[in-house]
């Protein structure tokens, strides 16, 4: 079992400030998320993008953005649950709760933050029979560590960005890669598309388009794969068949927890981003409230906010006066400390 | 008369990032401040010292903070009314405002936007009679330009970082550059402090301590003040007296605008943080509401919420649907364009 403070369920932009936030208040955090890394959208979705609306930020890529987040909470050594959706929660007599992923992790915690997003990112999966039973066992459809594939042989199907960003990264790794896509053309950044055709005339890369898996086979696990293209049915040899269609996101099971939802989202007070359920809160793209906004700075600010009410029912009756870092600076958990350099008294001769 | 869309009084970074959020719903900004230059505390007060709580900014230096969100604005044009305090407001009979600084300067626009801070930042002066008589004819109490003080006597007085750091800058531009406070001890940076010890050595700076001007004199313009050190007055000939003892804010005439005031700071409505008084908003620290931190993060909420509701108030009835900066980019007013690199839709052969 692992037991925290604040039990924050998603690792995108607005759950990893939340500990940064809780940290400031002595509050330690761990977080749980269906995706294989930390960053949410940021890093799963549209790492190599620009975002120009943090504040005081005039440009950043999300994926360096999710790298800052997790520099800047780092002192507060948060703990994560990743590769796991959290799936039930139980309230405990003392008010506390119990929520468990889909692997059966069990999570304890006084404070639930939901930081959800719109949902976990589900991935579209191809309709393929049998391909339930191969999950796990050869069909993989995030990659969370391309040394799983060294010297293996990968099927890897999609058009766009992933699809080609890994099919160029496991084509030094594998023993084959083999990309195939349902259309001639694909859609991604230029430099990608350019690096797939060169390393394709090189021999790095298999293409084969148009064209589409439309059956698996192997006994125990994945042994091979059926590609039918140009009305032709091929039997190729693979260890790993990677459909790589992109994610929906779905609200999933955290919408049967008995929350108050309206239009998919979360329904919250301002005051401090408290759902129905006390102890539970909801902040970022996940809630909702007269005004909401969704966007990454209103996620920084309802964690903020939320971090107090936290605070006060961690600490029953004892006041919290808010401190600026600036004057205070920062003791981490770590036994690092940030601070201003101290201003000296000093006599000029 | 200057005219805008959103008329804003503070130039902190609430006010400063109002600016981009406008921009972006294609609202324009004009910003008041009674200093003068922008960044407000920021700038004023702790230009060096480090900021830890800017979500996804591990470590900033307040100026640079500043830096950032005037580049970030940039694009927007906004309009400066600097070293000029709010204050008159007159509503028109089409629901619109018209603002009035001190020195007469008139602004017209449908939104006030109130980034006030903890109010106008008014110099502690120092209690000398006819002082006020000299104010503008010598006697400072914030430094605009130094080039003003080339090659002129210039007293200083102070014993924290601003009389330090003003000392050190203006050694080199004015003829002779006097340092005096009532003790032997200054308070502020280590190497601000050495820096003045190095340039009394090298007869740079006149350092005279513990001492106080009691009395200034001169007829049409300051032509000198005295002195009191060890129980004796001296004249000492001087073009310029600046007193740096710090500034106190002052929630000021804001105070005289009819709006609803609840410990020193406006109350406000969540859903767009707008006043008592329709067309008027309060954001950052100068407003108050249930559940209210006055933090730099929660400002930027503050300010992007008002801003829909402005453009609301600006274009009735028209349906706005928000964009995400990395989908749509940002379109300046100056005709820049920023956006993200866009996908190829390619063949590989």
């Amino acid at each position: 079992m692992i037991t925290t403070d604040i039990l924050i369920i998603g690792a995108g932009p607005t759950g990893l400030f939340t500990v940064f936030e809780a940290g400031l208040l002595k509050l330690k955090c761990h977080l749980i998320d269906a995706l294989p890394q930390p960053g949410g959208q940021c890093s799963e979705l549209y790492p190599k993008k620009p975002i120009y609306d943090i504040p005081g930020v005039p440009d950043i890529l999300a994926g360096d953005l999710t790298k800052n987040l997790l520099e800047q909470g780092k002192q507060f050594e948060p703990g994560f649950t990743l590769g796991e959706r959290a799936e039930t929660i139980e309230k405990q007599e003392d008010g506390s709760f119990i929520v468990t992923t889909n692997k059966g992790t069990k999570h304890h915690a006084p404070i639930v933050a939901i930081a959800g997003g719109l949902g976990s990112f589900e991935p579209r999966k191809p309709l393929i029979d049998n391909i339930a039973y191969y999950e796990d066992l050869g069909v993989d459809y995030f990659i969370k560590d391309p040394e799983v594939y060294r010297n293996k042989k990968v099927v890897i199907s999609g058009g766009g960005d992933s699809a080609l960003d890994w099919s160029i990264i496991l084509a030094d790794i594998a023993e084959e890669v083999t990309l195939i896509h349902r259309r001639n053309e694909f859609r991604g950044a230029l430099d990608s598309v350019e690096k797939v055709q060169e390393l394709k005339l090189l021999g790095k890369i298999n293409l084969i388009t148009p064209s589409e898996v439309t059956a698996l086979h192997g006994n125990k696990r994945l042994e091979g794969v059926t590609i039918e293209h140009d009305g032709e049915k091929i039997l190729y040899e693979a260890d790993h068949f990677i459909p790589l269609f992109g994610l929906s996101p779905k609200l999933g099971p955290i919408g049967d927890w008995g929350l108050e939802i309206e239009k998919n989202a979360i329904k919250v007070d301002t005051f401090d981003y408290q759902t129905n359920i006390p102890g539970i809160f909801a902040i970022g793209d996940v809630n909702t409230y007269p005004g909401k906004l969704k966007l990454i700075l209103c996620g920084f600010h309802e964690a903020t906010l939320m971090c107090q009410s936290a605070y006060q029912i961690l600490n029953p009756g004892k006041k919290y006066v808010l401190k600026y870092t600036t004057v205070s600076g920062i003791n981490g958990f770590d036994g690092s400390r940030k601070e201003a350099p101290k201003a000296v008294v000093q006599a000029i001769q």
